[in-house]
């Protein structure tokens, strides 16, 4: 059932069609701290929404990096000494300079150092956190129902987007279901990641973290449905998940979006 | 001519089909220590096949994550710091754990350190060694004939699969010959360690390492080969392969193996 | 207007497409020292073109590469620690073994540290420097025009290869402009990278670092205006344009080269 707070379902495809056109129209700069599987196809399809992004893990240059940025992706996939390092100025450099930045902590559930890493990152302020079940287990202790979510985004002062056949999305008190996706972007390397990335361009040009955090899992998940259409498997599903989102317009995610 | 010990082709095609069908059954985890230029396609590549591929290469967290894998794939590809010694770790966690890994020397004819390094791995009890001439070469100073695998093979209490145009598949009393294949699998980076994956990937649903590597190397085989049908160039082929792997069933490998 | 030491157009055309066949028929050995985002691509770009790619970036052993190889190519892109080490043993390591190298000073117009090492290693011989009109400016203080670069090239004994739509290649005497290409190019992430790796093969197999600049763009820009007739976006555009590399013959080039 709907909050009071929350916007009706029109309103939440014409919001997420409208991020895209703004992101197209201003080509932020997105920098993405992100391990080394994902960095090229996130690349990519920050590219193909029309972002300007950059990658670099360097503890020496991140907060250059940072400053200039539009919005930070912190994914915490390959998790060695160096990028942690660099996780912690990229973080204190955002907030300083006022960047929104998302959360995708990846495998937290498989790994301790990882998951008290990630709670620390939590606590740092950022504007939304992606993840998927059992992250969500790791790191709250809760199953993701839709009182767990809402009850996390409250105490962390946060948007969770939790992934899954349906997304889930949640601050304390609004609350939307994404529909749209398909079962083979479980079968690509990096295609979380890369729906935190679009989270994070829409970061960039919304500053209602809870519509931006809609907004950009709309758009992976209409791209992937579309490009499932054409696709033979995970592999030319990855390509023209890109062909597709280059070519994604506003009226084509009003059509398409099943987001409640 | 085939020992008495070694199995009748119809009988190592059956079971190269079987480990196929055991791996998208069981969905094993599969964790890859590899280089950065190989990670993304050899977590697709697994994925494919059904497993749960995981990636890190970092020295604080890699023991919990081959603690819980179901095998383990250790890569020489990119050498750095982080990389030795997160393997180190990695190799004394899968012996600890008794989780079975494969080490792929990439390079080893090229530099000594590397070569060096290889030479305390294959005494760390790797289940299979695969690699292709030069690094046969490199590691144990003889031509890569079946008299010399076997020899490898029975000094190291190890497989050998040594790729080629025909890919050898030797232990101390055995030996195969996998025919499968297509000349594009040279003109794809990162194909040589696919192939080691899809030999981990066996490895965690197989106790007998010597059918996991005929398997791991049949399966990549006759992906490479289908694959190849459609494809224009590496470029589509190295999609081509993703997509052709993630639909390959048994029949199809017991029709198109050609291994004896 | 083309200075008296410029070849003439069709010269041009015929040395990019000679300089192709020679790649093919002695398969350089190329190492790169490039980022974790394009390292894969780059890999399969060389591999296209019939170059034999190595990627470590491993301070330990980059020496024994780099010596092996017949040519060098050095990209900021992500720019750790281990990197910048490894970059100064290879350089030196480069200039001791006469191995000719190009430097691609990625995002120098992006953080201070990564311009004040650019510079230094321009000032270590590169054969080449590939970059775009923002890292120009940032390293050199000037507008990208023919006098600024030829002044540039000059000063600093080096050929500068500029990107852009229109691509401008100048030595201290001699300027060609390459009209190949295609808006897609800027779409996908590394092909700028994947442009100074071509350079660097060219470089293996060619004395004359100017001719090989404008061969390595020349190849890029064909390869890229081939692919880009039957693409449907940026994600098929790079699959299709190692299609295209590994099938390209020097009458190809020679008949769709537009340079002057």
């Amino acid at each position: 059932m709907r909050t009071p707070e929350t916007p009706a379902p029109s309103e939440l495809a014409q919001s997420a069609a409208a991020l895209l056109e703004r992101v197209r129209e201003r080509a932020p700069r997105v920098h993405c701290l992100t391990n080394a599987v994902a960095q090229n196809f996130t690349a990519n399809v920050l590219l193909a929404a029309g972002c300007l992004p950059s990658m670099t893990v360097s503890p020496e240059e991140i907060a250059a990096f940072v400053a200039r940025a539009d919005a930070l992706l912190v994914n915490l996939g390959t998790f060695d000494r160096d990028r942690r390092e660099a996780t912690e100025i990229a973080v204190e450099t955002a907030l300083q300079d006022d960047v929104p930045w998302v959360l995708d902590p990846v495998f937290v559930d498989r790994a301790p150092p990882r998951a008290a890493f990630a709670l620390s990152l939590v606590a740092s302020g950022p504007k939304a956190v992606r993840l998927n079940a059992a992250e969500f287990a790791a790191l709250s202790g809760r199953d993701g129902d839709r009182a767990a979510l809402a009850a996390y985004a409250a105490a962390h002062k946060t948007v969770v987007g939790l992934s899954g056949a349906t997304d889930l999305i949640a601050d304390a008190t609004r609350f939307a279901a994404v529909g749209n996706g398909h079962p083979l972007m479980a079968n690509v390397t990096a295609m979380g990641c890369a729906g935190s990335a679009l989270i994070a361009a829409c970061l960039a040009v919304e500053d209602d973290p809870w519509r931006a955090t809609v907004g950009g899992l709309t758009l992976i998940g209409i791209a992937g449905e579309l490009a499932a259409q054409g696709a033979k498997g995970p592999g030319s599903f990855a390509v023209a998940i890109l062909d597709v989102l280059n070519a994604l317009d506003g009226a084509t995610v009003v059509k398409n979006a099943r987001v409640n």
